[in-house]
């Protein structure tokens, strides 16, 4: 369950795995907007500050969704329209960003401040919790 | 210190800065090999299963290089060869790859097992003590 399609890999690491997913430059700022922005529109993800471009954003949200990360509904007020939500394995990635985020605070010059990835790096467990909380259904 | 060099970036969230860095399918297997199987030198990175092209290595370590993740150094035995290691930011990537197994070996077809990647997840602290220990001179 919640298995990708099977295909060719380049080899059956896990991190090698992960990549094959998601590593790109934009497959993750997805995967944040959804999990921290409460962003699940198509609209929404195109309006994030990195301007990410419609072809690559179409792209970017058919692969989530083939790999079991995301999933889509219509919307309720408009049909032709789609909302985007994580999925378990989707949220499951939540750990994963949290790390990027306390290494870029501390190494790189970013917003937030290193003061508040801190906060959420020491309170680890208890933010995952109340994400899981929010966004599993 | 051991910031990256100035450059615009799409926007300033530390996801979105780290992603620049390392968001592409090759720059996390590379600090894989450096942190977790020992390897130092552009032909050991190259003989990883994942088959990395030598024009794409020389770019990404070129790349980590300048992000202050990587620092080479003249070989012992051969003064034309490098050999690479981690500075500190780049091992304070560890973190960032466990979580990547931890979610990769529970949702994914991977090797090593789930329960290998569990034990790292669950005895995280120590074995990140000891990485540090190993890697950071």
């Amino acid at each position: 369950m919640g298995k990708s399609i099977t295909r060719a890999r380049r080899s059956e690491c896990p991190i090698n795995i992960a990549l094959e997913i998601f590593g790109d430059s934009w497959s993750l700022l997805v995967i944040r907007d959804l999990l921290f922005h409460e962003q699940r529109t198509f609209n929404e993800f195109q309006k994030s500050a990195e301007g990410i471009a419609s072809n690559v954003l179409a792209d970017r949200l058919a692969r989530l969704e083939a790999a079991g990360i995301i999933i889509k509904s219509e919307n309720a007020s408009d049909a032709r329209r789609y909302d985007y939500r994580l999925t378990d394995k989707g949220v499951a990635l939540a750990p994963v960003l949290i790390e990027i985020i306390v290494w870029s605070a501390q190494y790189e010059e970013t917003d937030p401040a290193p003061g508040a990835a801190r906060k959420m790096s020491a309170q680890r467990k208890k933010f995952l919790a109340l994400l899981r909380k929010k966004l599993v259904v």
